[in-house]
């Protein structure tokens, strides 16, 4: 980052993808799909990389400064969003992983994630544009009617049109079972959609001539709660025969919020008036249809947010090796008065953290890309079900560890800076204000906690969990038979024996009373983030034994950044299993909490 | 909190001064020094409770909002400052603790504390007005002469002047060995100072008709690095005769900075161009006069951040209970289809956290207040050496330990909000942008944990820090005797116990490699706050448990309290302790961070 703009790590990318994940042969073991060779992914880690580069991450700064404008019920966003949308969708960036009868390419999905991470370390406003999109796109392909295919498919494909998705109401946030919005029968086979939605990323804006509103909403007869919600699609534009934008429907822009951070994303408040909107799926079924969206919000969200981590590791790292203070221990040189902080071990310290999150996040966030291609296409159906129980497992941890992380990142990115890290100038005050959603949209990590603990290990009987654990071990004695020393297999061992002891405790827990799952859940996920983080970094020490040259030094790189993670790092699970078992009842305060 | 502004929570405030803390005994035990009642103080906590609820905390968000303004060289507070700021003198908070002679009402420190904690919690930008006043006029009466004392001190005590800080330069800013500003002398006895200044809090406003700083510089034939730095005080209007503000002096602000929060507090650059200033102390023991405004700063660091950990806490809370989202575990009641999240434990977790952070804080810096004092007043002199030792020994901890938790603490806050929390009306989003200046200011909290491990321990062979211990461990016997349980005494005493094993360790380690000492830092400070935190919490089980009658429902919270201290933060310390000793040239990543 010379010129103190975000670059894709690209040699970092590729060890992941060659040396750690070993990508070709994991995807031809694939059957369909198109195939994915070195060479195909390098020219999207290289042409990403020039977008991103050199287009997005300009506009982060202004973005940020000048912000979305309301003008009646139209967004218009800051200067230079235009061509840069324009920029992506002419680039092909948009249909990257659509299906070919939509027009898309049919990658598979690594590429979106490689393409994720680097637009939300570029510029994450921009990023919830296109990216909500590609949501859309797969909860239409997964479940909406071949006609509705037909029409909306193609435009979300190319970008030509973008996606959005509309759940939250004022009263009803993480419990969508509040929700009111109605949708009555037109008559027609089509419904009329009324009510009021708010938090709406990328609801009205001016980068596209339609937008496409996945919309949850109650049918006349529909059951109280969540049994009684149906997905609908709703244009901003409806189709004409052509299939271009016509008739203007009745959905409107009332307001846009004024935020921590993420200034040039337009989060909407949407008015939904008689608004023509088709079924998607089944009726009733909607939250099911729309979990498909969900979750791959949920993993686009770390892929934000290890682009945010990466960025805040550039310009720490950038700032730490140009400051000069003070001498830095064991430096004699006479030359100099004072010495970069790179060489005080307190602020390596701060730059290794963010670091291994950061390299940690990117083995994992590409391995689960792999798994989401391995549920739909490996051939065998045994390994089929074990990567969709995997995907489905460590969705939340994706989520929920890999932004919590990314927060401490950037927290300790503006620590390296100082003072001026406090001043806007630095950029690093902006990612501090960014980073901050990603915790809390697309379910607040502690309900990402709660439904690992509660949906995905305890409802379970930890039988996903178990394929997990499988894992572990296997690179504990891998690691360990490959050389690379004990140190990158026993921690991992010790800590899969305790995670298998620790779920059933929890579950005699849990049936004694219900409110432990609550009490122990964050923890819980905590822990389970570093055991997936130590089985990768395993890995990656490993890989670097195995497969880099001795002379590389990314080998040491690698190497020591391994023992960084687990010796500093991985004891926080020390902390977590230490009160993972504090009863609930002692969550009770009976005086202030209770006002 | 009824109207969602900042209140003083005065009983929790009383317990930490009357049952933990003894005051009235423990003031009374003092030679010198104003006398301090039980009424005196309750009318403290009460006047300032009017002065920051009713005028302070109205003005904290339209201050954000509306910034400072830089018109030509003087800086224009936003609207209703000015008035703020007569209400704050003509109210008598400005000399609270300053001297008689000056003016002040020659109040213990713990008055200050309180005041300080109020003026942080409600408007931290305006705190910094009158706060770094305080500084500078413990500066001048520790250090100047009578006469610069007879024109300045009451001025400041009064608050008529306001007074700044000016240490850092462009190029120095922790290592103020670099600094440049010159002082030359003029002949007449006092110095024409000229240099740059930046980072300058309160450095330009129009609340008072003159501004006095106190500047770091070096005279003509000063020695390089930091014996080399003489302290000058250099008023922007040289008083006249009758003490007035005379001429202009050659002092002015060219910029303000623009930042991530504390809108509403100029931060200052300054350039000093033939201003004329007058020495402070011996020439070139600068620093160490200076010393007495620093720890000043970073005591009153300590206070905003407890300020801002409670005003987190309040604002949380109340959307806790106010929040209906899902059926909380165990709630059966059919009349409601959703309880407050006040009611999920992953809610309290986060609440009583923030809970446990505050009021630990708060009992521990009205604690060091009482240290101030006693050094300065304490009849018998062994007990004036133990109070300085420990105020010396702790001070970083009360700037850095208190600081990182409250950010935390509102990170933690923000979360419970959810979706709302990073919108600007929320609030709780000015809080977190503030909050964040708090581990950076008056020397960063990494600083901060080489001064502790360094100067404070090492260098000391643990002798302070030896007093520490012994009244932890006194406590755990206490506690225990007082049928508090062992479990409020058992986890410090071995926590002491660890303590007393590592710095040998780590003082050998250090002979080896002197970078160890800032490897270890960090970890090490947040050990010993928790050593300090749980005194302090096994001390607030005591005096709950033998103090307050069994119905008081304050008795059934602290102990509570207490005890999710100990069994949810204390374990902290375990991952702490695991990294303390890795050895430092871990640090060295042969690669990426040699970029």
């Amino acid at each position: 980052m010379k010129d103190g703009l975000y670059t894709a790590p690209q040699r970092d990318m590729q060890f992941a993808l060659y040396e750690v994940l070993d990508v070709e042969t994991e995807l031809g073991r694939r059957a369909g799909g198109a195939p994915m060779d070195r060479e195909t992914l390098d020219q999207i880690l290289e042409g990403a990389d020039r977008l991103c580069h050199g287009v997005l991450a300009p506009l982060n700064a202004s973005g940020d400064r000048e912000g979305c404008r309301l003008e009646g019920h139209e967004v218009r966003t800051p200067a230079g969003f235009g061509q840069a949308y324009r920029a992506y969708t002419e680039g092909g960036w948009s249909g990257l992983c659509a299906s070919e009868e939509h027009g898309g390419q049919a990658l598979p999905t690594v590429a979106s994630a490689i393409v994720g991470e680097m637009l939300g370390g570029s510029n994450i406003s921009f990023a919830l544009y296109p990216r909500l999109s590609e949501g859309a796109y797969r909860c239409i392909r997964a479940n909406a009617t071949p006609e509705l295919q037909a029409v909306y498919g193609p435009k979300l494909a190319s970008g030509e049109w973008t996606g959005t998705m509309c759940l939250t109401e004022a009263q009803a946030g993480t419990d969508l079972g509040l929700l009111r919005t109605k949708a009555v029968p037109d008559g027609d086979g089509a419904y009329r959609i009324s009510g009021g939605k708010i938090f709406i990323s990328s609801g009205e804006h001016d980068l596209a001539p339609n937008i496409v509103h996945m919309v949850l909403a109650r049918l006349p007869d529909a059951p109280a709660g969540t049994r009684g919600i149906s997905l609908f699609l709703v244009p901003k534009f409806l189709p004409d025969a052509e299939g271009r934008p016509g008739e203007r429907n009745g959905v409107y822009c009332d307001a846009i919020e004024h935020k921590l951070g993420l200034h040039a994303n337009a989060t909407c408040v949407l008015r939904f008036e008689q608004a023509r909107g088709y079924l998607v799926g089944e009726a009733n079924k909607g939250l099911a249809a729309m979990f498909v969206m969900m979750n791959s919000a949920r993993l686009g969200t770390g892929a934000q947010a290890l682009g945010l981590t990466e960025t805040a590791l550039q310009k720490s790292l950038a700032y730490a090796a140009e400051r000069l203070q003070s001498r830095a221990p064991g430096q004699e040189r006479a030359v100099t008065r004072a010495d970069p902080i790179l060489l005080q071990p307190d602020v390596r310290r701060m730059l290794l953290t963010q670091q291994a999150w950061a390299q940690g996040a990117r083995m994992f966030l590409y391995w689960l890309a792999l798994q989401i291609d391995a549920e739909q296409h490996a051939s065998d159906p045994a390994e089929r079900d074990r990567a969709g129980g995997l995907l489905s497992l460590l969705t939340p941890v994706a989520k929920a560890f890999v932004s919590d992380n990314a927060v401490e990142s950037v927290n300790l990115a503006m620590q390296v800076h100082g003072g001026s890290g406090y001043i806007v100038e630095s950029g690093i005050e902006q990612t501090l204000r960014d980073v901050r959603i990603l915790p809390i949209y697309e379910g607040t990590n502690g309900v990402q906690a709660h439904d690992l603990l509660a949906r995905k290990v305890l409802a379970d009987e930890g039988g996903r969990l178990g394929q997990l654990l499988t894992l572990a071990r296997a690179q504990a004695d891998a690691a360990e038979a490959a050389g690379a020393g004990a140190e990158f297999g026993a921690p991992l061992r010790e800590l899969a024996g305790r995670i298998e002891e620790a779920v059933p405790r929890l579950a005699a827990l849990a049936a004694g009373d219900p409110a432990q799952v609550g009490a122990s859940s964050t923890d819980f996920l905590r822990i389970v983030g570093h055991l997936v983080y130590g089985y990768f970094w395993s890995r990656a020490a490993q890989a670097a034994w195995t497969r880099l040259p001795e002379g590389d030094p990314l080998r040491a790189e690698k190497l020591a950044t391994a023992r960084f993670y687990f010796e500093h790092l991985f004891p926080e699970t020390e902390m977590r299993l230490r009160r993972l078992f504090v009863p609930a009842e002692r969550y009770t305060n009976p005086c202030a909490l209770a006002m």
